[in-house]
């Protein structure tokens, strides 16, 4: 048996996230359904993490065992080759034994674009949100630096969100202009579920005028969900980059220990 | 009678391109379609000149007339209401009498993409032109730099373009490094059909490496279109931009002459 690592790339719009679902189709039953044709027998493919309906990836990490001989760049064009054309195998290798990407995984890049200018683009349905006014975005980036660091973050946690306990650690929280767009890039090991939707909704807030530069410290203290701004749709959200070394980090979380990111974003 | 002026951009993967067709769907049959809802009676929007099936716009400048008052804002919403999500219109504002984007016009900017890295990207599936290897950017630069100025393009025109004579002035030709694509920008006046993308594949054959640099130079002094590379694919090209005052140039041209773009691109 070997362990393959795989990096794979999606366009959310299709799917109802990555995990596999009974109601509809997700990115994990796509992968492993094309993965089954290029090994020719049944596939389990797991990521680094969950991801919501709508969510997009620019980059995620999976890994798979067989026992069948490929190449890697057989594989890689196997997969393309059977995959729907909305998701893309990026590349493929063969992983050290006991690869695991939910645990090996250092950490992860968010970014959440919001669309400012007013009217819609043809280009970006579904790959932003459509907010269609100005931000006030050094007023936003002032108010995320509140984020970063160890932090309970039960404010911006969704309810229903399967962590044992709502501390993460952020590593760095900001917020950019990128031509008629604004992004909040959020990085980090773990993620509650919806953490990075709630926390754009709450610095747009901030960015709209409606709330000051120096509340989002207020609702992060408040460990309230009620107390933060809107979860934002989850079209704008975009896994950007998984970094997943291929050898374990020393005291790496051993299997059932607490899962850094039980459903993210 | 008033005559407006509409700023619009769409998503070719759906539409033959400009022109209305009785084959299938066009972008001119939408926005006319939309605007009849809009004012309650037939209209008929003319653009600064047609493109192909499959080729995107970011920017495109177009004209009506009405008696129907409405004010721009009303206007834009009440098409973009109407208009299918792969169209928007940017912006509505009344024209001065006269006003006539095909003859008005006095440049547009073309954009030929292709995407570079080894796997597809499920983001830009017929958005850009996949190669899928490396190409010599500098290479193609220099050989770009012979197309500007005033020439016979008869090398890169589709047969079965209608234009009058094959005289075009180029007013630039850049060759850039975007990330992982490569892009191909000409400005000008007017272009023969296909002229973009011809010239595009031909630029392409001295990035690989299969021709010499000084090679476009030759096939643009040969004024015959078997010399050039081949046609690249629609989806690669973009309208990025309409330059369209709202004032006629000294010595525009009058109704009935030579048509500057008689089927682009």
């Amino acid at each position: 048996m070997q362990t393959w690592r795989l990096d794979l790339s999606w366009d959310g719009r299709g799917y109802l996230g990555w995990q596999r679902q009974p109601q509809g189709p997700t990115v994990q039953q796509a992968v492993e359904e094309a993965l089954a044709r290029v090994l020719a027998e049944p596939a389990r493919v797991d990521a680094s993490g969950r991801t919501d309906a709508g969510v997009h990836a620019l980059h995620q990490v999976a890994a798979f065992r067989t026992a069948v001989v490929r190449t890697p760049r057989g594989l890689v064009g196997g997969l393309n080759h059977h995959l729907p054309r909305d998701i893309a195998c990026l590349d493929a290798q063969v992983a050290p034994e006991g690869f695991d990407p939910r645990r090996w995984t250092r950490g992860k890049l968010y970014r959440y674009r919001v669309l400012v200018r007013r009217p819609r683009c043809p280009f970006r349905q579904g790959l932003t949100w459509h907010l269609g006014q100005a931000l006030d975005v050094d007023a936003m980036a002032r108010a995320a630096a509140a984020f970063p660091g160890t932090h309970d973050f039960s404010s911006f946690q969704a309810q229903g969100c399967s962590a044992e306990h709502p501390v993460r650690r952020l590593a760095s929280a900001r917020v950019l202009r990128h031509e008629d767009e604004v992004w909040l890039e959020l990085e980090g090991h773990g993620f509650l579920r919806h953490q990075v939707r709630i926390m754009a909704g709450t610095l747009v807030e901030v960015g709209l005028g409606r709330q000051p530069e120096g509340w989002p410290a207020q609702v992060l203290a408040a460990r309230d969900r009620t107390r933060a701004g809107p979860t934002l749709p989850a079209e704008g959200l975009w896994l950007v980059r998984v970094d997943c070394p291929m050898t374990p980090r020393p005291g790496h979380l051993a299997a059932g220990e607490d899962d850094p990111d039980p459903g993210d974003t």
